[in-house]
């Protein structure tokens, strides 16, 4: 590559807090020890392909306006492997240890499988020879089962089973590039498994069909051998009516029912948490309590837009939130924090792209920074041990251990005619105690 | 009771299609046969106690409205006992075979345990008398864990255990109280299981909290021989920033994780489906799928507000599409239609609640026909099965039964190099056909 | 044409409400005399150009599904005019007399205003000669002042007056395009005029720049002599985070701003009103008492989903209540009702096309029998009329005519020491009245 | 009063960023001088009567949870008195220079106009007493018209006009007490002016009669001398189902419609501001741009809940950018951040009330230092002019003083052949910078 799109776009130095070069980061120091461990290593950031790299800020009301040179024209060998070399040039810059894609970001459009199964296998040999040159890792690999028309009603919930064979065909290689790039993860998500309408649907036919497609993945991945976490990405709606994935606590009583619990866990985004009508840190905190916990995808939503606007994030509260109740949980185990976000249609330079990605990750950097001085001053975790001290001795730890039962509970109610204490849950305390660390 | 509230209404006849009387039933004729039932079986009515005769038309900007004679002074015996006459008047004169009510709607207030056991104790008596005389059935029973300040965190996922014992003598009265009066059913709704603030919230402790709970008054019913059903009421939040019984496929998940899922049911509220982020008939069709379909609290809300407005339903088309599904499911077992709906502020009148009453119950039975008539011609039915009849033989059938792995059936789409057939779901269609059936 | 796209495509025809043809009408029998004028000449229906014959089918997650011909390589002028036949057979078939266009839907894609002009302007002769062979007319024209990436940040309103002066050249030459082909108005809708990002917008400096763009048309207007209706059609945001046009009251204070609230009136979208916290019906009442209504784009959204789906419509007390109150504001009179509405992505066939406008029509036929009957009937009118009565005369009429002041108002109240009394608004009631009418 | 309610709760003083001490500001040093001004001359904080002082914790599910001492039995004159004692001695000890209140707050509750006309008339004196001794000022008076039942159908939109009438006396007496404690401004929230039902509604009835309503206050206000501002608080809905107000942009159209525009403002708060689908800031810009901007109700909403939760604000981010606009706009002027917001239900304590305040009054200081430092820097101001710059000369000035046409302006493009260049909206590096400021 001559003079390549990102060629002014600088290297990204951290430069401290005091840096006002919008080129620098102001807090992401990698090697900076935080409880133990990086920054890096806890915070584990990818860079995705397809919004940085295949978006041409088209919208549903409006043609692309970002001009890419490799976007130009169709997407041949030569168009994949010139997107190849930018990507690798963009992260780089950033100096971020991870990116993720999809099978069809990568690859030369193909229209049929067997073509598919080929123009995936030779961009899979060039990615990995530029993983060795750059030292960057992939978070995690996954197949697109919805831009294609074939998937217009859904992959594996497809009610044509050609097209369930379709998508099985793209997961397998999917996952086997996965598996060879040693990718730390493997994820699902459903855009189109769900239904736009339910008049023609046998919803409890494609749960079913979508549990044993689920199932097929897992005893596949144990077949070829990796190692890594199969993760669901839940998502309420759009681009259908309604997606079986609606969230965090709903995609765990999809693994209950079909046996997967200790299998699969969740890859939790922020816009579609709130999309789903939860915070952003409910859906971690929730995921954490079921034991699901996976892996991340950073960006932020609209309040007042009921869509999925993919935003960079820029809360500064909610991601010190999110990466607190993270480190709680013990921290990322092969997860990370994948920027599923995009710049603006109107952002249409090179360095945008650039501003985008250091905001986001000087951001939660300073999130890191302020959950982990929460956690070492630990007045919150204590705070909510004592909230629920009580349940540790009485009849509260009998009725948790069986030893109660309903009548003896109530028992217990009327023989002391009990008269329970009104006791605060100071929230706007610990709300100015999150205020004070966020920084 | 000399003259009483609603001596004004008279009793609601079925007068015919043609009928513009608003005291009268257009479409409810009780006893009218539809698919081998009459409607009064099909459609199981019954009237809440707490909206109709408990609400004074409060809300959280104003003062009550409505001056029913019952709630002038203090809720003492007179008082429950003047309410339960003229509730008992209100359904006779509507003429519906069912009621529903929280242990507080129909008791004297009372300040302890021992007072709360003998309040109740005593109205028990008197509504089995009222039943007596009337022929008024108990749909469904319930202990209301949310009004009282002590429940202010909860009821069973209170931070104090001695609030649960409060709750636990609640519930065990309610459902002895249910199983005396002989119930059909006994519900549990959580308004106050949930959070305000994350911060102060060990949710999965609470979640095993209820968890526990819940399989204690599953315990306890099996102990004294309730056949009914134990049905958990969905909501997302309202009045809590989160609820833990979010939507169905949450509370499906909540009893696959504590071992319930065989023991308790659902109770999809019209309102609470839409506040979740979901279509009513969604919630039903996926309640049928499953296998948690219990009983169904009417009412709507309002899509332009975002709170729980429990209106009286007065969507056909709605109303159609739940009444067909819960057809298509089998109908009703022990469950039924609860008009957990309220009159709205401004309606202060007796005849009001008469109104809200008799065009719900009208449309609920014009649904019934319209159901019936589409249940009848089939093609509904027939458009659903076709739509999934590939995946009866060939690779659908082995990818479900196991004969097909995920590298078995990736391979069968390359060494075919099939593609796919695009075909449409014809939703316009089957809505105009929807359309043609809502009359 | 020899075999053209809708050729099995019967002409639709009234058969009458038994009728379970879906290629037929059983409501709207265009010659049928209701209410003095025909169905025909009260419903004004139109269809869109660009859902119907431009969209391909793609989302934001997919690409295009529908493979219409004419759609299959580059939109030059014979693409353009494969188009036209065939939009034109389509119109044809469904029996509605108008149609309605943006400049680029019709003509060949042109890269400069030169080209621009010089394509519109060779359309612009062929769709005058379609008009005349089949009768059909032009409801309204338009400018796409959205889809080009040149207006990412607005047309009138961009930050660029070079982009202020492209959508000036667009605007001139449909405006005028309109008024060759006697177009009964002109719309205009504001896709991009509104902000993505606060924090780069002036806002007031855009609402000045609309303002004396809309005041050129209008003056542009007058010069050429165009006798339509030039319309604003308001939506609150999507594409952009806001749109200027939010709602009805924002466009009306707009036109009060720059002295255009009798030059200019409003096209509402149903679907726009409730995106903007409003009911449908709503938007056509507040633009009927504001003075300002003008047209309606007849479509529905999804109440569970936050962005602008323009689905056909199907909910026939919706389309009752509006159809009543434009009856009620005296109907229409350049306007109409164009279905801004498109067919699902997955209805991929010619009939899908077929069965979304045949369903619509019927069901505004229907709500048009439904809402004369109302009218008829006339109880709603007269119970709103009463419920006001009293303002008619004594302090109310006093008031309203400026004989009392605030102080002799209140003099009133403290003098007689008033004590008004509580009345049901009824709302139950009415509900049920037009429950009973929308059949 | 010997030993109140607020006893334990200390003198809240400045104590510096590195305090822990909660009872403490880090950022509110009142005389500190920012850009010209003090602390306390630029926030004009107040805190509110009826959130603090009034409701007792009941919301619409549960009965109060507070047991302040003053709420413990009837509201009468010594219960008033009570309270007010209580209100000074916790705002003197914040150390804000305002408060607030409705008539209704403050005063023995009265059944009558003439009873309420003595009983306010009282209070009015023991209030301008407190004042004196305390130093603390009025920020503003309202008049509540929603709480009571006669105003269940609107104030001065009722349908009766015997209800306007009770409002007159109402608004005339508060308007008069204002006047009389030297407040600042006198606010209008329209709570119950608009509908809960349209089929029951006049709208453009009662718009008019709210127009001419309005004017009398306004006539009123300058017949007593009363040289405060007259201020509306726009919300969407909630209570009712739509209010007249519903956002800046339709109290803009309205104040245009009656001729009001140069006598009234608005009071923007938070919480509405998102409820109608904009974001705070927004409300700030357009109010400014729209020359309507008066004074501001500090709270948040629940992004995730759809009714006015009125919480304590907590986003940093969101009132530096409130902050901003507000200086952008020349800083208050009769107006001042009033903290129209509650503690949440379970904050019973004394001291929850203190966290709450504390933590709102610092976040704001904090925010006013980071506007601040933004404004000095005047970066986000110059790139916004810069952005619009092309307006000021050639064809874009032409257009905006009316000496360009639209043929003209088209002509132009035509002529030229132009071809604008896309520009970059930079919102991620906007975004980046706020990021930066906000600390
Ligand atoms: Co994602
Ligand atoms: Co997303
Ligand atoms: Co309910
Ligand atoms: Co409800
Ligand atoms: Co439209
Ligand atoms: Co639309
Ligand atoms: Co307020
Ligand atoms: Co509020």
């Amino acid at each position: 590559m001559s003079r390549g799109y990102f060629s002014d776009i600088p290297k990204i130095e951290f430069k401290g807090p005091e840096s006002s070069d919008p080129f620098s980061y102001q807090y992401y120091d990698k090697d900076r020890v935080v409880l133990g461990k990086t920054m890096e290593e806890h915070l584990r950031f990818a860079v995705c392909y397809w919004h940085s790299f295949c978006w041409d800020g088209f919208d549903i009301f409006g043609a692309g306006t970002f001009e890419r040179p490799w976007q130009a024209g169709e997407l041949d060998q030569e168009a994949a492997e010139h997107k190849l070399d930018e990507a690798f040039d963009f992260i780089s810059k950033l100096g971020v240890p991870f990116f993720c894609f999809h099978d069809v970001d990568v690859m030369a459009a193909a229209a049929t499988p067997q073509e598919h199964v080929k123009n995936l296998s030779v961009m899979v040999d060039k990615i990995e020879d530029k993983m060795g040159e750059t030292g960057i890792k992939l978070l995690w690999g996954t197949a697109n089962l919805f831009s294609h028309p074939r998937y217009m009603a859904g992959g594996a919930t497809n009610p044509d089973p050609e097209v369930a064979a379709y998508a099985a065909m793209q997961v397998r290689n999917a996952l086997e590039a996965t598996h060879r790039l040693k990718g730390e993860n493997y994820v699902l998500w459903g855009g189109r498994e769900g239904y736009d309408c339910a008049l023609n649907t046998a919803i409890g036919h494609e749960l079913d069909q979508l549990g044993r497609f689920l199932n097929m993945v897992v005893e596949h991945k144990h077949k070829i051998g990796f190692k890594g976490t199969v993760l669901i990405e839940p998502k309420p709606h759009e681009p259908t009516k309604h997606q079986y994935d609606v969230d965090v606590a709903t995609v765990y009583g999809f693994l209950k029912r079909y046996g997967l619990e200790d299998e699969v866990k969740v890859n939790v985004e922020a816009n579609h948490a709130t999309l789903a009508g939860h915070s952003f840190e409910h859906e971690i905190q929730l995921a954490n309590d079921l034991g699901v916990f996976g892996s991340v995808d950073l960006n932020r939503g609209d309040p007042q837009n009921g869509w999925d606007t993919d935003q960079f994030p820029n809360d500064l509260r909610e991601i010190t939130l999110a990466v607190y109740y993270i480190l709680q949980g013990g921290g990322f185990e092969t997860g990370g924090f994948n920027f599923d976000a995009k710049v603006r249609r109107q952002s249409v330079d090179a360095e945008d792209l650039c501003h985008g990605h250091v905001g986001a990750i000087d951001l939660t950097a300073r999130a890191l920074l302020n959950a982990a001085a929460m956690i070492e001053d630990g007045a919150l975790e204590r705070f909510v041990e004592d909230r629920y001290a009580g349940w540790k001795s009485g009849v509260g730890a009998k009725m948790l251990s069986g030893d109660l039962d309903l009548a003896g509970l109530a028992d217990y109610a009327v023989d002391n005619n009990i008269a329970p204490v009104r006791k605060s849950g100071r929230q706007e305390y610990l709300e100015n105690y999150v205020t004070r660390f966020t920084k």
